[in-house]
């Protein structure tokens, strides 16, 4: 892995700054909730009083070797399609970020496929596209690592990139999804080694794999863990993805800058995972937004002492349930900037 | 209590619309969760495809004979004090009511307090203001009942009227909320006498009383439910308040003309409770939108077989947690009307 990045201590006096201003407003202590928990996290990332004003969703994309085990319940040819689906705007991420006031851009860091060959659209009516591919997709880790060290590092570097150039057009908030068939495996195989757990612990369904290719997809999480836990590789090159590499690399550039990231819902979580592994400070900068069906995330949100704000049972990825905390956060915001005080609006305490 | 309303059947043929429609768009089916369920709801109780273009907010106050017994951690005093807040745009449901594109309207219903002689903001810069005082608080409901029926009519009344009012205004959706010291208190005693259960299982702090009051409250409540279960009243005249008798009739009136009905927390819920015992066809037009950490809410979330869009911890009542709920609803919306279909995109299927 790349050298780590600096994370910066938290701002502790903004956090306390926070709390003590939100016990004036006119309501009783506490009871605006989590969204009083975000405004002093908000906070700590990144100042009082907290602003969200220009958040970015990053969606990574790349393909899995480990998908010629036949693992997924879709052809990975899904990757790119979705991917033009993304760039003409019509993918539910899309949809969610418009509503909610993000922009898109999505990065394509292994996808199997040559864009350059393929129909795109004119304009990005739907997101900016980033070209990094490192690779054609990671190779199957079942027989073998998914990436080589140089691979791996840098994949993690367009995850570090693509968050260095949206916080340069003045993005403040990363909301991190990705893109990729098969990656709820690469997922699973990844919390596993990282979590030091049993991989049947963290095998789900994924986009609705059947009954055969759920008993084969566990199979090949075992087989994939036992051969990673004899090898001397770390974690994210040999069962990783190059997508789940670069979700990592983002989170910890975004930490690095004091930029709050909005972790979606599995797979994102298991990238963010690996750059808490390599870096526990990074964990301060991570907003979980979504809990996922897929069982390997309860266990990485557990081991992070976490629980995510929203539960809709989505299982779609792209970013869709971090998008759809955004406007659960500006709320925290927005009671901070703009709600009474007991004194200035003559309303009694206890 | 006054005669119902006839309630319409729901529209099969739109929630079958939108459920077919839904799995031609891109994404595994189903795979959008709470949102896909939302959206076939929505288009049920109002067409497909479903719209939320004109959010209301309508904040019933009132206050509460039975504050005199010492169970709410505020004086009185407060209930005008929030209602004027409301009004110059200050509370929390203001600021986020404003953030997410609904209007509000304050309805006194029976606040103990004359607004001619307080003095109000001269526009309405948070909220519409209607004067529809039944009476200055209820009774002492330890002691009697909280209402006679000729009140208690006319609190429902003023319930639907204020619905006729924003529906005729444009409104396509309405959020319920309420200010009232003591109404825990009261929204505990009517949920105990609705389903029939031990006054203790709904017992809750509400803001935030400390243990003496807590013990006051539970006492009260079982006094009140032996009272109740003495007589022959009803369980909203007897136990209930002025804004929960109007809260009811806001359920029932929306209901009656197929417009969602987003209810808010605990208060809410229970006068909604009380609509859906009165009539239970009004059950299919309410969405349930946040989980408050009062015990009897999930006693009527539970009788009621559903399960809120969030769980924030929010216990502030107002309707904030409606309003909260409504980026999820329009989200729901969105999806349907903006996303690409899996031909439309060409991409594959499974």
């Amino acid at each position: 892995m790349s050298v780590s990045l600096e994370i910066p201590a938290q701002n502790r006096a903004a956090a306390d700054a926070c709390r003590a201003y939100l016990d004036t407003l006119t309501k009783p202590p506490g009871s605006l909730g989590i969204l009083e928990q975000l405004a002093i996290r908000l906070s700590a990332i990144a100042g009082f009083p907290p602003k969200i004003e220009r958040p970015r969703v990053l969606v990574f994309a790349g393909d899995h070797g480990v998908t010629a085990e036949g693992v997924s319940a879709y052809p990975k040819d899904v990757t790119p399609q979705m991917v033009l689906n993304f760039l003409r705007g019509g993918a539910a991420v899309n949809v969610l970020a418009r509503l909610h006031g993000a922009g898109v851009t999505v990065i394509d860091v292994g996808v199997d496929a040559d864009f350059s060959t393929l129909e795109r659209p004119g304009t990005s009516a739907g997101a900016d596209f980033v070209q990094a591919k490192v690779r054609r997709g990671t190779r199957n880790f079942l027989r073998e690592d998914a990436m080589t060290a140089s691979e791996c590092s840098a994949a993690v570097q367009v995850g570090r990139d693509a968050v260095r150039a949206v916080i340069a057009n003045g993005a403040d908030c990363i909301c991190i999804g990705e893109m990729g068939i098969g990656n709820t495996t690469a997922a699973a195989a990844l919390t596993a080694a990282l979590l030091n757990i049993d991989s049947d612990a963290c095998a789900g369904r994924g986009t609705g794999v059947d009954d055969a290719g759920f008993t084969r997809k566990r199979a090949v999480l075992r087989g994939a863990l036992e051969r990673f836990r004899k090898s001397s590789s770390g974690a994210l090159k040999s069962v990783g993805g190059l997508e789940l590499a670069a979700l990592s690399g983002a989170c910890e550039f975004a930490a690095s800058q004091r930029v709050p990231v909005v972790v979606d819902g599995y797979i994102a979580s298991a990238g963010a995972l690996a750059a808490v592994k390599a870096n526990a400070a990074v964990a301060e900068y991570l907003i979980f937004s979504h809990q996922s069906a897929e069982p390997g995330h309860s266990r990485i949100l557990e081991a992070l002492d976490t629980r995510p704000i929203l539960d809709l049972g989505l299982r779609l990825g792209e970013g869709t349930g971090a998008v759809l905390a955004l406007p659960i956060l500006r709320s925290a915001c927005a009671i901070v900037a703009e709600m009474a005080t007991f004194d200035g609006a003559g309303v009694s305490r206890k």
